[in-house]
This record gives structure tokens, sequence and C-alpha cells, in this order.
């Protein structure tokens, strides 16, 4: 493909126009939109809004006009995301802290059985936390290989709950998750799934397939700001006898009676905790807004094409990188990979030229395709800079080679 | 007093050029800064700051530019305020999040022992949570009067940890850190302070009285804004063996290497769960730099002193009040409560005259008095509404009868 080539394709996008609502650095490529999304243009008024109105001016009058209601509002937005019902998604806390609840939860849901069923290689804080809440719970966690989940042997008489992340962070593999939920409740266990990698980039169907629970990430493709609030679903019929571990006064059915027992909310309420994160859970509900402006099919269909167009770049300009993502679209993410001997390097030199992607321990180049502000363009952009750089040798400087925390 | 003699001390007031680093609406007396603190004038422009510039521009590389420190920063800051050392704080999370983890934390650090003892009448989630934790390690939440804590005498062989906020939420009451401290580790018990409502407006020592762990709310004298992050306090000789069980990778010693089993930060890190709250931490830390600024000596006076003014007033000039705070100002927060038995409508009637204070079943006026943002006139202004409404009948309309979530 020619870089005109690129063009025209953007010229027939039925997304392009999104790509100015986004605020994006000036000459930069950002194919990080999986680790941090960018930014809204509308974002910074909304918080500006916040800070400055409903705080500064309304003070503690601005809980009973808007903020109370922040959690679910956001969560209606997000349901229509992932197949959920508006009433079945809250925003809350981290990721992590929201896994650790729905994992106690789900122990308790299946009092006889006492094993957290993983896949080796999940992102690092589902098995953290999964490890935290077994131990915590006198439970055991039990990491296999995520074929063997996918197969469903894996799944035994002693597996309370299974976790699994729908979009593998690393590799971008696509778990089918109605085989799976399927799967694992046929052997009478919880189907926990982590959509922090596919919530806003593919289209997932809580209800068609039937899960039990979810949690999801809000600072990746629903563009929450750094360090948003997270979310998490609890499928309705598991809602009323829910009994999660964290049970904060925000949780509780009348948290201002300031007194009493903890009775807990009568819906997916009880899963909050502590005071919600107004200017965070602010961010979030702009970048949930503007994602759920857009129709996922074309969302998925351009995120495919994006994909294609950078493995099908790469292999025909670039020797010695290996694909390390699924190279059929449907069974890929919004994200590809390459493997390469020097990747840590060749990231860093990628970020010099403008070209944000990031590494992943060991040999992993992963490149984020948000196909709401990327455009064909930026994608043959990036290989072609790729390309130079290992053209011209250009990854192997002393200061490419230094770590740094985040890459 | 007269109002000209509560402006005299004004003029002498050490505190006073702190008033205008705040942007408090026009003509308001607020008297509520202990449920949401007030805005710093420079709040705003650094959250734009980091909105537009830190996320917009330096998107996911601010990471490394100064994000992953914002926990660890801000609990330098507010070591400084309680007594503690800079390495003993950091900021994460809800109180009601960190309050689970050290109680948890506590627990195990007390095998043999089972139950948690707190206060019959705590801040709500302070037992809630209590109650949970409990729940969730096989322990027992036992709740007795404030006093019988105070008197070491609750302090059974089966206390694994004592959990007690400084300062009562409801009335006030100030309670001995340093005897209460050494009561509970006479007895072999951990003891956990809640300082929600003493960060920042009183002096306290964690170190000196030997506190094993604290936490503490970021959005009341913190001036953290609405939902702000809390924070969490763990006494060094603690440090190496905590084991607390929300175990997300930003507790982890490597975070970003994205392999392996969990092993914990070597210090107060590993109380860290999920992905640091960006947006709402530069809040925080702009609040706690600001209260940072004060001599917390002459916060404490005034803040008496304020306290006094309200009472004296209250008592030369309005029938049908009960004091229902230590009238001793020592013994005293930074607030005041007074009980009438139409105590909610009053409260509603207040705020319609611009005096912003906040009621608590069953029949207590609460106000708080921040000393960095309240002048002497203030208080004397409030009370004078007080009277107004009070010689009016004014409180008893229809609309002040009607309850709000939040009041």
């Amino acid at each position: 493909m020619t870089r005109d080539e690129a063009a025209a394709l953007d010229r027939a996008d039925p997304l392009a126009a999104f790509r100015d609502r986004f605020d994006l650095p000036p000459g930069i490529v950002y194919l990080d939109g999986n680790s941090l999304g960018a930014l809204p243009r509308r974002t910074a008024a909304r918080i500006a809004e916040v800070v400055a109105e409903e705080w500064g001016r309304g003070l503690i009058g601005s809980w009973n006009t808007g903020w109370l209601d922040l959690p679910m509002r956001i969560g209606v937005l997000i349901a229509g995301l992932v197949g959920a019902r508006p009433h079945e998604v809250i925003a809350a806390d981290s990721t992590s802290v929201n896994l650790f609840k729905l994992l106690v939860a789900a122990l308790r849901l299946r009092p006889g059985r006492h094993t957290i069923l993983a896949a080796a290689g999940d992102f690092p804080t589902d098995l953290h936390i999964a490890a935290g809440a077994a131990e915590t719970c006198g439970a055991t966690l039990r990491t296999v290989p995520a074929d063997a989940i996918a197969a469903g042997e894996a799944v035994g008489d002693d597996t309370a709950v299974v976790l699994l992340t729908h979009v593998d962070f690393r590799s971008g593999r696509v778990h089918d998750m109605t085989a799976i939920t399927r799967g694992a409740q046929a052997r009478g266990a919880v189907m926990l799934w982590d959509l922090s990698h596919s919530a806003g980039a593919l289209p997932c169907d809580l209800g068609a397939c039937g899960a039990d629970m979810a949690v999801g990430c809000g600072y990746k493709y629903l563009n929450g700001g750094p360090g948003a609030p997270a979310w998490l679903y609890v499928a309705e019929r598991h809602q009323a006898a829910l009994s999660q571990p964290i049970t904060g006064w925000m949780g509780a059915d009348q948290p201002f009676s300031m007194s009493g027992d903890y009775v807990p909310a009568p819906g997916l309420r009880r899963c909050l905790a502590g005071t919600p994160a107004v200017i965070g859970l602010a961010a979030l509900e702009v970048g949930c807004a503007l994602v759920a402006e857009a129709d996922m099919t074309a969302v998925r269909a351009k995120s495919i094409a994006l994909g294609d167009l950078f493995l099908n770049e790469t292999e025909r300009r670039l020797g010695g990188f290996a694909v390390a993502c699924p190279r059929d679209g449907a069974g890929r993410g919004s994200q590809v990979a390459l493997c390469h001997p020097h990747a840590y390097p060749i990231v860093r030199a990628l970020i010099d030229r403008g070209v944000v992607g990031d590494f992943r321990a060991p040999d992993v180049l992963r490149f984020g395709l948000a196909p709401l502000y990327l455009r064909y363009v930026d994608v043959w952009d990036a290989v072609d800079r790729l390309a130079a750089i290992m053209d011209e040798g250009a990854w192997d400087r002393p200061d490419h080679h230094q770590r740094r925390a985040v890459t």
C-alpha cells in the first residue's frame, strides 16, 4: 500500500470525524491508547466546570445535584458498550480493587468451592489480586495456560470462579466469551471477565454470553484519563445475594443515616465502597459519552483494518520481526504485537521519532490501535518510521537502551 | 462580643492571609469544611495543566515525569501534618478501601487474635468496613462505648486491633492518642487511628504517640476536592512484614516487569493497589501543599477560638439549643455541634441564608471551623443569622423539612 492509498482509506472512513474530538499532540502517532487513551477535547472544559463551579461554588451541596449519581450514570454509558443492562454496571475505584471485590463475592457465591482459576501470563494485576483474594479467603489460585481455560478442561469441581481477560494484554488474542462462559458455568463456576482491553474497542456482549461478572479499566479505550476510575458488572440475577467484602458507607442502603449496621443497597450500588472520586469520574464520563456515540461495528471493522495494514506493511517492508499477535483480524483485539530481540531500544527509537508504542518484556513491541483517533496514514507512517530506524540502525544508541519505569 | 470585636480578631489573625488562597463563593459562610474542604485558588490551574499538558501532550510518557511518584510525594506532605516520617504515609484509594487494607493487615500481624475493637457510634464507614473486614477474615467486630476504649478496659486478649477516630465526627470530641495507643499496645493490640477529622485541623503526632497505623480523608481539612484520594500511615517498624490483601500491581516491587508472582514493594508502596488516580491526586497535592504552609499550632489556637466564639455567642443569644460538643476547646476538634429538636429544618433555613453547616441524625447541627479560610466575623455572622431565623420562626417552612440526600 502507498501512503496515498492509506489517505484514501481515511477519506472514506465513517469514523473520521471522531479524530477532531480529541486533543492530540501535533506530529505524534500515538499507538498507546491501550495503555492510556487520548484526551477528549471536551474533558478540559468539563473538569474546569466541576472544579470551579460544582466544587468551588456548589461546595457540599453539589452532592445533591449530580455527584451522587455519577457512578451509576457512567455505568449506564459503559453498559451500552459491553452488552449489559443499565443497572448492571457502575464506575468505581480501580480495576484492581473491583477485581478484589468481585473475586471475593464470587467465592461467596460458591461456598463449597475454593479455587480461583486464571490464565498464566494474564495481566499482572489480575493474577496478583487473584492471589491476594485467594489468600484472604482461604482459597487457592490455580493458573493454567489460557488454552486450557478456553477448552474448558481446566475447570474442576473445586473451581469457584474463572477469571480471564477477554483480549490478552500482550498478544492481543481474543477469547471466545460465549464458549468459555458456558464451559465455566457448565462445571458450576462463576465466570468473571476482565474487559480492560475490550470495552470501547470491540463489541462485547456480556448479556448474550451469559457472563456472571466483569471488570474493566477506564483509562484505556474509554479515554477517562490517567488512573481513571474503573468499572464493574454483575449480572442482575446475582445482585440481590451479592456479598462483597469492602463494605464502605457508599454501598450501604442509607449512607447518610449515619447510624446502624451495614445494610447493602438493594442493587449494584452495594459494590461502591468509599466516597466517589468526583473529578476523575467527571473526566471518565466525558470519555465514555464520546465512545458511546460511535458505532461499535464500525469501530471493530476499522480496528481490524488498521491492524491488517500494520502487519501487511511490516511483513512487506521489514525483516527480523516476528508477528506476535493473531494474524487473523477476527481473533485479534485492537492492537498488534511484534517480537524482536532488540524490542526495547527499537521502541525507544520510535518514541524519539514520534511514534508512541510500548514495550512488553521480554521482547515485544506492542502497538495499540484506537480507531476513534487513529488514521490509516498514521499506521502507514508508523511502519515507515520503523523501517527507517531499522535501515539506519538508529535504534542502537546508548540512550535507547536506558530503562525507564514506563515504556 | 460585638461584630466589631470579631473583626478586630481577624485583623490580628496570623493566619488571615490564607483566606485569599481559597476561592470561596461570595456571601457564603461555609461551615462544612469538615465534610468537603473549600477550593484552593491554585487547584484549577494545576488541574488544567495536568489535563492539557501532562495528559494531552505528555500522554503515557507522563508516568515517567511525575505521575508515578504522586502517592509518595503527597504522603511526604501529609506526614508533616500528622507527625509521621516521610516514608510512613502514602495517598491512595478511599478511606474505606485503606481501612480495609489496614484492618486485614493488622489481623495478620496478630494471628492468634480474632477481634476488631471499635467504638459504637464511630463514623459509619469505619464500622461498616470493620464489619466487612472481620467477616472476610473470620474475625469478629466488637463495638463498645468510646469511653471503654479510652479507659483501656475493653481491650482484651483476643483484640487484634483497636480502631478509633481521633475526633468524633458528630460531637467533635478529641481522644487522647497517646494514652489510648499505649493502652491498646500494652494489651497486645495494634492501634489504628482514623485521622479524617484531624489532619490539617489540629496537631497530631503519630510518631510521638507510637501509633501503629492510621488512615485519613483527603477531602476535608486537606482540601483535596470531592472524593479526593485518601491516605494511610504504617509505622516503619511494621512495614517490612506488612501483608495487605489488595495486592494490586502498583504495590508490587516491579510493577512493569509484567510477569511473575506478586512480590510486595519493600516499603509502604506495597499498600498501593491499582493505578494511581492522577487527576484527583494532583488536586489533593495542591490542597496538602497549602495546608503544609500553615503553622499547625496557630491553626489549632484559631480553631479553638472560633469554636469558643461560636459557643459563647450561641449561649448568650439563643435559647433552646444544647451544646453537643466538648465545651472545653482542648477536648474539641475543629467543629462545634448543637442539639435542637428541629435541627433539620434549622440547618436548611441556615443554608438558605448562606450559612452552610450540616445535619447529623437525629438532632445535631454540626458546624466545621476550617481556620485557614474562616474569619471570626464569619462565625459571628453565622450565630447572628441563626438567631434571626429562630426569632422569626423562619425555619418552620415546608421546604426546610424536605429531606435531601446530603445536608
